[in-house]
């Protein structure tokens, strides 16, 4: 190792602290370099030539590519690995960061380890067809986690998984929601996270169960996989063997470990972690040393922002329908504040947010800022006026997080905070509680397959409703639920690890961590107001031949969730208490820690879809409210009743999220930008204190969207935030569209 | 069910018995139906035309093999699965029973599960090149078990394996020693089979923790084998779906199933199981029904017999150094007693034998007679025959094995006995307690590598060995190695089951199965000799630079084990109690039984090779003696004084076998053929009643063996027993073949 810091010293010149740099701690590197920025946004400076032509050269190939019917090119016969394909590149000579997924951009790669027929059909769906050879390797002696899934399966799983009780399972695609620490590589080098690694493989247990079997071979996957990454970065001329030792090799660096798990892996989401304040020490440094100008700091982020928008993954149309708009969830985690109170906000934390408006607006990268009302006012007020003008920024709330997870996390996806390099997530997508309370009141048969799905308990056979006993019977419900869900997750998680191992992520991870078993619920609004329908209103099943209840009569009114009253949002958080609480009685794989989200994406879509009529008046196949929002329209009350609402939910019991999406058009935040500014930011910190956890910001009229779906021509960079990430409008599909323009849109605070 | 069990009427027609019908039961369906036969060989049946042209054949193809350096043809592209091959004959007009490993006799197939690096150097060894697209695979896409291994292994289990203190491993083959129950698919047809497999699927626990979630994979797998079974019998023009309905189908049907194992997996050992007497009962009951003739029924179990002779499998030389001779262990288990004290000798085990003389002697499948002094003489009588004219039987104790096995067990291997279908093992190899003796001695250090192995305990500095300083350090160096050892093996069966699951051979197991965890010990006479002479005589160590024992002076006599003698044999008694104890404290994979054998197949050369000078006086580089035997030479009181010393091994600490090997001329036994069966029946009585678990029996005079290694051409058929298996003699190297003549041939009883 001494002959690695050796090499590090120049690498390292003028960086503070000891602690960093004899183990692997990210951190506090950070903490001891960071330049904390509270100015404002009047030092960032434009789009350099290059970056302009080459963002044209961007949107081209996305004309191309929608005009192509949404993919230009696949591979068909290479299998993605980390170093399956030589260098591509957009232009050459005028890239300051290079690298890309295949031979060239825009052409998805083939990754069938998490299953072939996935492969298959994604290739199918736009036209190609997978090569014969690999399709015979990958069902004759390369088995995929597909395959594995669905062999361990029971038939109450099948079944609860066809009935959508369970529903966007990471069963046929990569579970994703794994962060690599990719800033490891340009902070030490490979060969130092390579001796490391080594060094924890001979430290594991001595007793060798499965455990430390398991572990051990996982250690020496990691550590091929951090040679594979020094030849992939070999084949684009780099020696990322040694630290980086300025801001743009920091950039390259971390971007090919970022690539090599995009090669690797087609996770649902492949977020990035917490990059732009560790760049930013590298920036000023060379800032202060005078080999950076600001305008070329600005074009190296917003060449590394290009490549992020690059991410692309060959999908299948059941994807397609559960998570809209080609979404890579490339989230990137921007400001926070330390634990000791300094706020981690830095120019660069500028320069990512300003590549919205360099390179005009995107879904990808995922931009989160980590909210608190500590931050800066320069940096909130900036904040703000980006989300008035792009709508492409969701928030999350530091205060709550770090508490639990400390000041080096990041997002993994929508609202899965974990820390960065020591914690991972085995993501679980969700339960749908609505379809739990149907069937509680059906005696566990569905009421679209009209078919037994869970245990046969006694059905509901009142005339009217009767709060307790519905009650009585969904906690049951719940409970059968609960277990059936865990075991779904525990066969997924043990089938993925087996045939889909995250080699390079996991590299980039400290051997020791913490994994959560990241379940989620769906239906919530719809399931609160259901009950408060029941308790407060008269409810009478309308049963059909059957005896399943397929409608339900509502007399009288009855609170609904999402006006800031106690006596339907408590039963919201009764709900999840509730069902968390049965969830932690089930064991876990790798004894993960239980946790819990209430997002949907916009499987919220599909999971109505297949959801019968509900007591709340929602009707059958109607789209429940994504995440945690209350329902379209009944949120009556105003933006701040609504969002008192939501922010009750506790956040202790759903540590994976709580997402709200959240749009108001602009002339109820004030008249001129200022006073729409200083509103975002008020009511920003206004969720915040009230411990709020996301919040989804759009700013737009609804006639803009109207206008879109006529004329996406005009609007090829539209991007509107949806349950948990952004999507360029023009991508969902019509479905999704009149989703979103069907949601409330605040027209008052 | 009922369905199938109709199909199945015509099919089980004068079958008697209930219990068997109603579940997967051979056992009950031999008992119910076996007719046992207490008369002699004059029944049987000569050859006929189509064997012998057949056979001529098989010698045809054999002595090319030979000219061609061990290997005829070899499989280079096509992986080896239950399908991958169409049909392949010897002379499709002449069998009566069909199949072949590949597309045509003599070619071996090509399986890389095991390890794609073993199955390139087998092939290059015999000048073959693996196919480079196969050699990507393997490499790139389909890991295999040797490197899932390598990869868990520690560097402590790496410098074990390499000093030879632990060898043998299945870390770089396959782990053999499975036995499918083949009779299953006669009796009850695939169908059947699957039908049962997938009630056992609906069964298993119900919380999905890894356990039941890898039985749950395993079953699927299972139940997709036994689909590719029917299609491999298919491709020969056979539907099995349905069970055998004559003599010829249930031979066919049962060889298919062993066939699809073979396809599948290279196990180290294939074994056949107990199937000469299940088959009987369909011989009868067509000789009964008229519609088979006795000739017509050898010539099925000759023809099967010599499907079975054709076993073969790409190895690789150091495999072959260790197995010497090309052995394949399609152990056959042959008569024993039934629990209820009918004897299980039947005409068809006769038959089995008999085909020592209808095809010639041969080393497979490797005969094995399951002795009791309770079986009918008619029997022994011509057991002990075909012994003395073709060396080409082993006999192990019934009456040992039953109390532990039941009535159903079959060997695999050597002299591991299993209950057919509800027993399984995990091979383990075996330790070297003579080179750990050396350790115990040198602190830790490699005698021959010179190197720290194992722990740094205090080597013994005293000028003459001491007994008690001696056994105390051993004792502790056992220690360290019996822990080793079970993480050794651990290792390698999680990664066997992970990589190179045995899918169709427990497709024809039960579900739920006892598994052991088979250890093995080698150099058992080494170390009681040489805990002897330090005990009764003077052992001086002579020390080299560093300190290390690298020879002994040994002065006086001292009792040697082989002869009877209490004071010597009590310290190899005390051996295998001593070290089986301290491999059960270790923690074993999937909560496998602990097991040990005194077996070293041909390895006993390559051990010595890897031992230093032993206290005894052994010289750096000599054979140990091969399984539990007397050093070459040192039994000198005669045959039954040697005989007694290895029966006293306890066998309840040793029951995975305790393997002698026997060699003794043939007017040692008598002059007149009479005399020589009845006095080695009487030998045989004898170690049995005496509790002596295994004996290879060979006759012949030391000068035979040496004709045979100068005129090779002249004994294409001579078989020789050697440790827990038979081999053609010419087809050993030289070094076996030399250490062979040096073995004990007792002149004397």
């Amino acid at each position: 190792m001494t002959q690695i810091i050796e090499k590090a010293v120049n690498a390292w010149q003028a960086f503070k602290g000891e602690k960093w740099k004899n183990e692997i701690d990210v951190r506090s590197f950070i903490l001891d370099n960071v330049t904390v920025y509270k100015g404002n946004d009047s030092f960032l400076a434009a789009a350099t030539a290059a970056t302009e032509k080459l963002w044209e050269q961007v949107m081209e190939l996305t004309k191309q590519e929608r005009e192509n019917g949404g993919v230009l090119d696949m591979d068909t016969s290479i299998i993605s690995t980390i170093t399956s394909h030589g260098p591509g590149y957009l232009n050459k000579d005028l890239e300051t960061v290079v690298g890309v997924q295949t031979d060239k951009p825009f052409k998805r790669s083939l990754q069938p380890f998490g299953g072939i027929r996935m492969a298959e059909q994604s290739c199918e769906s736009y036209g190609f067809k997978v090569d014969a050879e690999v399709s015979h390797i990958f069902s004759e002696f390369r088995k995929t986690h597909n395959q594995g899934v669905f062999d361990a399966y029971t038939d109450e799983i099948k079944a609860a998984r066809k009935s959508g009780i369970i529903t966007g399972l990471p069963d046929a695609y990569g579970r994703g929601r794994i962060i690599g620490d990719y800033r490891r590589v340009a902070l030490y080098g490979v060969d130092r996270l390579i001796e490391e690694k080594k060094k924890d493989l001979q430290t594991t247990g001595k007793a060798m169960n499965e455990e430390t079997i398991r572990l051990r071979e996982e250690l020496s996957e990691q550590i091929r996989s951090l040679a594979e990454l020094k030849q992939l970065a070999a084949s684009y001329g780099y020696d990322i063997s040694k630290p980086a030792i300025n801001a743009q090799e920091a950039i390259q660096w971390l971007y090919f470990a970022y690539l090599a798990a995009i090669k690797e892996q087609n996770g649902a989401a492949m977020s990035l972690g917490r990059t732009s304040t560790f760049l930013d020490i590298y920036i000023e440094r060379d800032l202060q040393n005078g080999t950076l100008t600001e305008e070329q700091a600005q074009e190296l982020v917003d060449h590394f922002v290009m490549k992020l928008r690059l991410v692309k993954f060959a999908r299948t149309p059941d994807y397609n329908e559960l998570f809209s708009g080609d979404p890579t969830w490339v989230t990137e985690s921007i400001g926070g504040i330390a634990l000791d109170g300094r706020p981690l906000v830095t120019k660069n934390s500028f320069r990512f947010l300003h590549t919205l408006d360099n390179l005009g607006p995107a879904p990808e990268p995922n931009l989160t800022v980590l909210w608190s009302k500590q931050l800066p006012e320069g940096f909130k007020n900036y904040c703000a006026k980006m989300s008035i003008k792009t709508s492409a920024i969701q928030y999350e709330n530091d205060d709550i997080m770090r508490p639990e997870y400390g000041d080096d996390y990041g997002i993994a996806c929508c609202v899965s905070a974990m820390r960065i390099g020591k914690q991972m997530q085995f993501f679980g997508a969700r339960a749908n509680l609505a379809k739990t309370l149907l069937y509680a009141i059906n005696g566990g048969k569905d009421e679209k397959l009209k078919v037994q799905i869970a245990p046969e308990l006694t059905p509901i056979t009142s005339e009217v409703l009767n709060f307790d006993e519905v009650m009585h019977k969904f906690d049951n419900m719940m409970e059968w639920l609960a277990e059936l869900y865990i075991n779904t997750l525990n066969v997924i998680h043990y089938m993925h690890d087996k045939y889909s191992y995250e080699r390079i992520e996991m590299a980039l991870h400290d051997t020791k961590i913490l994994r959560t078993m990241a379940t989620g619920i769906a239906g919530l609004s719809v399931v609160a107001d259901s009950l408060s329908a029941i308790k407060y209103a008269k409810v009478t099943p309308v049963r059909d031949e059957n005896g399943i209840a397929v409608d339900f009569e509502v007399e009288g009114d009855f609170p609904k969730y999402g006006n800031n009253d106690d006596r339907v949002d408590l039963i919201a958080v009764d709900l999840v208490k509730r069902f968390m609480t049965k969830l932690r009685k089930h064991s876990t794989y790798r004894n993960s820690l239980h946790t819990m989200s209430i997002l949907t994406i916009t499987s919220n879509v599909v999971y109505g879809k297949k959801t019968g009529n509900t007591p709340d008046g929602r009707r059958a196949g109607e789209p429940f409210a994504p995440g945690a929002n209350p329902m379209h329209g009944r949120d009556t009350k105003g933006a701040l009743a609504s969002l008192l609402s939501v922010a009750k939910l506790p956040y202790e019991h759903a540590l994976d999220g709580i997402s709200n999406t959240f749009s108001i058009i602009p002339k109820a935040l004030g008249k001129e930008i200022e006073t729409q500014v200083r509103n975002l930011v008020s009511m920003l910190d206004g969720y915040s204190v009230k411990e709020g956890h996301h919040l989804n910001i759009n700013v737009f009229n609804r006639d803009t969207l109207l206008d879109a779906m006529e004329h996406p021509e005009k609007y090829p960079q539209l991007t509107i935030r949806v349950s948990g990430y952004a999507v360029n409008f023009i991508k969902l599909t019509r479905e999704q569209q009149i989703d979103v323009i069907n949601r409330t849109m605040h027209g008052n605070m």
